[in-house]
């Protein structure tokens, strides 16, 4: 790929993506494959002004080592030097990019069952700097063509043009083939609109339905917004959290969920492959899962906390988006979510919330908003997928047809 | 190079290196060029029962652009989790390893003057925690063919084979390319016996003189040892610090050295080379340097603080060693050290003082062994230097003749 588009793109989510302030401190975490791409947006980091730019480097191929070799016990210390760094950016607040490139089959041969427990036993020492962080900060997830996934997405060309094809295809969906920021403000323009159409509506439920069997009734909560595109921190900087991102979406209410619904796209799940599942909801939370591949790891997926068996998130995608019709599948969420309508299992977003500075963790977790450690997304759109809403006093809206928008 | 002498290389870094104990942590530092060389040691360090192996990844491009775009004050920041990190070091003592990969020009656009006040500011915090570790923990530095370090020790070929060649040459100067662990002994029990001849002598001085114009005459320490290869730890783990390493070496007196010295190798410091220097010694102190090539560069390393002014290692080495005659100029203090007599300013070695472990930092400061935020080698041995020892009592003994050992 040419390194002035890559720039560009670079630009993209230095600016649209974090929308770096001057003087801010900007936090990067990247795979070690990427040091030329991380450098440039290093670069454009600096250009904003930012004023230290801190690069977490991260590698599967360790955390696989450390999830076979370290003791369960060794695995969920936490030293304090690590709290510390936490307490650090709770009170600094960066701009952070994860930059994703990683092998969807990564982690295959890693001990997921240690890795679920130590994230278990790290999250209680977690949770009170990410609740003090929501909302705070500008972040940005984004890709970055790495040669493993390549190989995976496009099994049957040579290393270096399945990387190309790759970086094609995420910067086409990225909208950053060209002039991406003009590209950004148009797309978030037309997402925002898509918003106050349905935040107009006043919607109680959501009810989904397709030829797959899928049949469920979501409860939608009272004050929470439809979202899109880019989001404003508490600070009132705008920035846009997922690059690309197609999808429109709320935060149910947690616990209020019935019936059953079906998987139409493999959930790439700690670097392994869930595949043609289902997941029956009765009194809110999950009752029941099967899957014809990796049915263990989905089944601990959804024991990981009280909240993993509850949704945190209703998204809404038309099966005609720019990532379907590319007919690619990226088994790796951040472009098969942008293809598809999904849900998700665990955290919801407490920003949803009309005015969500006025409130208290605690008054999210009152009015239903979930809580988890995890927040998993799995898509359920194809071409036959309905969703009604229906609003308090009973009226019934067509919100998709077959697959589409139905407004 | 062929995995399986890689992975004896590996083992030779884990348990000759470092020797790394049961339950004990190790901490890798290492560039991102090379994830797997990293893997390979990982693995081996696990396999000798490490409890934890923690990977800190560098990259010189980004720190030349912190350089450039970091205001001094941002540099010199040095936040609370990172001492706190520091002290965790301190605490756990870890075994650490050194993977040495750099392009030997890596730093050259880097604001040197910058990231010497850096170094400056944060030294004053590092300090109590690097006297707190002093001999206690076990490292070693050892090197990985990095391409770019390649390509500038290999001008004339492809990227690939200058690898292949760097390769070679490392495991070879190494003692690395069959049977490393049995080499090592051997080579171990051949330097400890060249320490104890010296340290029967009871030397006071060392006369350097060359045809170069060298002329220096260095005051010992009374009650100092000449060590070499293999060290041990207070708590008594034999480890090794440098792979490869030809040296015998001793902590001079601080502030007790008269004369000049002409270098006979460039020296890389921070990312550039210096050329042609020499260095002159009145009242212990450096009184003048110059250089053809980067004179304020060493100008600024002399000045970085009271002890570079002063030595801290005489290292002896044969001008007949087998990195000297591989022919190879490496760019890397870790090969060019060990194919020349070479000096140090900066910090002493305080674990060459018999029976060190009875003493504090204190104490070695009275007795002279020089401190300083640096400790940077640099090469004065060629076919005619000349090393002759006198002892206390005025008696003569010929150290090196023509360049090589004269016992």
């Amino acid at each position: 790929m040419k390194a002035k588009i890559l720039r560009e793109y670079a630009k993209l989510i230095a600016q649209k993506g974090v929308n770096i302030q001057k003087g801010q401190e900007v936090w990067i975490t990247a795979s070690l494959d990427q040091p030329n791409f991380v450098e440039m947006l290093v670069k454009e980091c600096y250009a904003l002004g930012a004023k230290k730019v801190v690069v977490d480097w991260v590698c599967d191929k360790l955390t696989v080592l450390d999830s076979k070799y370290m003791t369960q016990e060794a695995l969920n210390e936490m030293p304090n030097w690590q709290i510390e760094k936490m307490k650090y950016q709770a009170e600094v607040l960066p701009a952070r990019i994860y930059l994703d490139s990683d092998d969807p089959d990564g982690m295959k041969y890693a001990r997921q069952d240690k890795l679920a427990n130590e994230r278990i036993a790290k999250y209680a020492i977690r949770k009170p700097y990410i609740d003090a962080m929501d909302n705070k900060y500008q972040w940005c997830i984004a890709a970055v063509a790495g040669r493993d996934w390549a190989k995976k997405v496009f099994p049957g060309e040579s290393p270096a043009k399945a990387v190309e094809k790759l970086w094609e295809a995420i910067l086409y969906t990225s909208r950053a083939q060209s002039t991406p920021i003009e590209n950004w403000n148009k797309h978030n323009k037309d997402l925002h609109a898509k918003c106050d159409y349905l935040n107009s509506l006043g919607l109680k439920y959501l009810q989904y339905s397709a030829s797959n069997g899928t049949n469920l009734r979501v409860e939608l909560l009272e004050n929470a917004n439809f979202l899109a595109g880019s989001e404003k921190s508490l600070q009132g900087i705008e920035f846009n959290p997922n690059i690309p991102s197609e999808e429109v979406f709320t935060t149910p209410k947690a616990g209020a969920a019935e019936g059953i619904v079906y998987s139409t796209k493999p959930l790439s799940y700690q670097g392994a492959l869930i595949e043609n599942f289902y997941v029956k909801f009765e009194g809110g939370k999950v009752s029941e899962v099967h899957a014809e591949k990796n049915e263990e790891l989905l089944r601990q997926m959804v024991s990981m906390d009280d909240g993993a068996k509850m949704l945190g998130e209703c998204a809404l995608v038309p099966y005609d988006s720019p990532i379907n019709n590319s007919g690619i599948l990226f088994y790796n969420t951040l472009f098969d979510e942008n293809a598809s309508c999904h849900l998700a299992l665990g955290r919801g977003f407490s920003n949803c919330i009309k005015d969500f500075d006025k409130y208290t963790q605690e008054d999210f977790d009152k009015m239903g908003v979930n809580t988890s450690m995890i927040h998993v997304d799995f898509m359920i759109g194809d071409s036959t997928l309905d969703i009604v809403g229906e609003t308090k006093d009973g009226r019934k809206i067509q919100i998709f047809k077959d697959g589409n928008w139905a407004f």
